[in-house]
């Protein structure tokens, strides 16, 4: 099994901490501002160094490719550079920098690959500064309207379009990751269960399906004081139950069903005005498309009326189960194994670029963890050894991919079930 | 018994419902706001144009006085002309007018009093503009500092104290309210009792006590999407828990507890994140200070954990019950009676005016119906008829304490249970 430079990994990325670094160890990376162009800068230069030709496409998206010896499409790997307001240190970037990790031991050790390697990084995955997230690698799937995309604008009115005219990296639609023989992807967990169960890595076989739904309570609001109780439409004690009757029913689903109601907005939202309205959201994921459709059933039988007021959801958006294609994911999952790393497979419940590409491109994800579930905080953390194993299994898969896959007219098939 | 001019009533509130009046039919009239001032000088016309002197103490309060026919303290009633943003058309301005009223037809009939008669008009009442409510009552019975409340300032930045120098109505200490035979407020119910019950009046016997606690469930974010819900500490549905007990233990307590989680945060509020806080209030009100006790044995009683969220609660205020004087809340009743009117006893589960009087001076309230219990709206209502039978009782009560209170050592007695 060959292994990657721990030490260098660790040295870049220590050396891209600093770009957004903030007081409390963390960074503000915000996709496209200047110090999102600092790093973007910095990788280009290190690409460049260890011999890898970079283009950039229309959306921003930058690639490092280090040539094959036979002209087939390339492989890819990446991730993202972009952070969160006040993000950690390894969200994006470790997958940016495992990848050119993996270049640098390909090119140091002369393993010459049959295929092109292309070091991926996509532009606003995060959707901190620009709505939405996964923008670019969206757009490359053919998800997101590119000139709706151009047009979505950060707080201070600058959209898109303008920020990326002004970086210096708009570059050639034809540029554009279109046809690769696969795609992997190194990311931090962003949960606790890897940690929880003592293990290093996962093998990532998809990306959970989920729903969201926004529920509302309309009573009325009248004086606090003057208004006897039986006489209300008191929507706050009303979604209250509705709250508890939901946990009490999505309880009763598959335990790995993961739901959360993280917004709640109360109207007029004064301590001596009875609330007319509540207003929640409803979101759950799980890798079983059956599942979340019991999960929408759950939500669309909830009674028209509670408490006396009346009951309003509507659905703000789902997204079906993607499952990764199994040869990539087999490759990820045997180079573990023969790592001898103690690795889970699992359901990415968060969304990643690997989602959208593998739309058109056979993919799968590693993950490796994250200290108590964290991530964009600035204290998320994931270890220099567990950073190091992730990229030994990219470069290990990026191996087996490279030599199962190099015979012509040979392509990912999916693994028999 | 006497009657007031319905007719002239009505023409005056009409004719102030002009200041500060919204498309919807309401009224905006902040304390010392434009419209405000406009009603101010029109009322200080009116009363001199009914033959009241009119003057203006340091809070900017304005008393028309009326002189009696004997050296005596004055009977002082009144309220306020001060509106919410979006307010109705009768909160307050009524008890103003009303006031007005009584002074006119006394005038009208010669019913000459011996006692001076003192129709007020109490500044920033709703404490819609400068917090606090019942700003200048407030500072009359010493419970407020007059400092403090100076530098009250609005979202503009302008400070009572600034307010109140440009407007005009900044007086002399001297001219405070202090010592009075009696004070009566009439003012409307505010909520849906009277009218549920078919009923055309409230004597009001005292001002309901309440505590105002403020709860928080403390737990922990985390990514909605990769967190398993048994690896939660997720503040929402804990919130939603606490809010259903508190919920099944106030409603075993009397029937007349009123109580309104009527606020509610999460942080950070978003759906895509496990809220680590969510934070309510809860407040309560009872006429009897044992039941509110209980309340806050109930809320002091919470575990201090609940699904794995630390729960801190914390009072942000209380106030005693107020119990108004009986010779005056007797008078009251009496011209109720005496006019063959509809009425209930009942104490007030908003807080007025009086109830700050009612520390200095022997007083009462009476309340007239709100259609649908709403009031702090454009379409709150009262009929004219329902207005002219609050001024009637309002005026006959007047003309019974004077007589009462007129023996020179005489005061207002508590009436024997």
């Amino acid at each position: 099994m060959e292994k990657v430079n721990g030490q260098r990994l660790r040295e870049t990325l220590e050396q891209f901490s600093a770009f957004g670094a903030t007081v409390a160890g963390g960074v503000t990376r915000l996709s496209l501002s200047e110090e999102d162009l600092a790093a973007r800068n910095e990788f280009q230069r290190l690409c460049e160094e260890a011999g890898l030709s970079v283009t950039v496409d229309d959306m921003g998206n930058m690639y490092g490719l280090l040539r094959g010896k036979k002209d087939l499409p390339p492989i890819a790997t990446g991730s993202h550079l972009d952070s969160v307001v006040k993000g950690g240190r390894f969200d994006g970037v470790l997958g940016v920098l495992a990848a050119l990790e993996v270049a640098r031991t390909i090119i140091d050790r002369n393993l010459e690959l049959d295929h092109p390697l292309m070091v991926v990084n996509f532009t606003n995955e995060e959707g901190a500064r620009f709505d939405p997230a996964m923008m670019s690698s969206g757009v490359l799937a053919g998800k997101f309207d590119k000139e709706e995309m151009l047009r979505s604008a950060d707080p201070d009115g600058v959209t898109f379009g303008e920020a990326l005219n002004a970086s210096g990296f708009l570059g050639e639609e034809e540029n554009r990751l279109k046809e690769a023989a696969a795609f992997v992807e190194l990311h931090i967990e962003q949960g606790p269960v890897l940690e929880h169960h003592g293990e290093e890595l996962a093998v990532v076989e998809g990306v959970m399906g989920m729903c969201c739904y926004e529920i509302s309570l309309h009573g009325e609001s009248n004086h606090a004081g003057t208004t006897p109780v039986s006489m209300r439409k008191d929507a706050m004690f009303a979604a209250a139950g509705v709250l508890k009757d939901l946990q009490r029913k999505l309880l009763k689903l598959p335990d790995d069903l993961v739901f959360t109601a993280g917004r709640i907005n109360a109207y007029p939202n004064i301590h001596t005005v009875i609330p007319n309205r509540v207003t929640f959201t409803l979101e759950a994921r799980h890798k079983d498309p059956d599942v979340i459709r019991r999960v929408e059933e759950i939500i669309q039988g909830l009674p028209a009326e509670e408490a006396g007021c009346a009951l309003e959801s509507r659905k703000l958006w789902g997204r079906d189960t993607v499952v990764f294609n199994g040869a990539v994911v087999g490759a990820v999952e045997k180079s573990a194994e023969e790592l001898g790393l103690n690795y889970r497979k699992m359901y990415s419940g968060a969304g990643h670029d690997a989602q959208f590409i593998a739309g058109f491109v056979p993919s799968a994800m590693i993950f490796v963890p994250s200290a108590n579930g964290y991530s964009h905080r600035e204290d998320e953390h994931t270890t220099w050894e567990e950073c190091a194993h992730g990229a030994d299994v990219l470069l290990n898969a990026i191996l087996k991919l490279d030599k199962e896959l190099s015979e012509p007219g040979q392509e990912a098939q999916e693994a028999v079930q």
